[in-house]
């Protein structure tokens, strides 16, 4: 199992962001062919007090050449597009393997 | 569903890193009570080629009281120990809900 994982740093309007990505973002992400799992993750703190994230978002596939052919389809360079539009300031993505 | 999530960048010595977190962290991690998984999510690039990352590592618990608990146990204690030693420099830990 394999995830492409999007980290999110706190954005400047919250309430706009979770508005976007709710209706918009996460609906464009999950039409990425071989998704198998979006599962969102929202930062409420850390050992230290506050966090200096907002969101750890996880987008599950079966093998890296799944991941692959999901980023190039056209529905995950529109999803990839509107990331960039809305969160590209914001937004880290990492590829990842489930030890 | 929450989540203690690790976030590891590369360290130095990536070698003795992994022999460490395999031998030594993970095990005192484990032994935290409440603790329902350990996930280690092993990063291995990113859609721009390398990442800064190396590992992210998620512990979950049923409620953000079980979260807490753990932390401050005896068991919780060692591995915060532990984990300052050999990746202080490398970590940053957030708390999360699974949306």
């Amino acid at each position: 199992m394999v995830k492409l994982i999007a980290i999110y740093k706190k954005p400047e309007n919250v309430e706009e962001f979770d508005k976007h990505y709710k209706e918009v973002h996460a609906p464009l992400a999950e039409k990425m062919p071989g998704l198998l799992k979006l599962e969102v993750n929202k930062i409420y703190g850390s050992p230290a007090g506050d966090s200096n994230l907002h969101l750890i978002a996880e987008m599950y596939f079966e093998t890296k050449e799944a991941l692959m052919n999901a980023l190039s389809s056209p529905e995950g360079k529109a999803a990839g597009k509107d990331l960039m539009g809305f969160a590209g300031k914001v937004v880290s993505m990492h590829f990842a393997e489930v030890v």
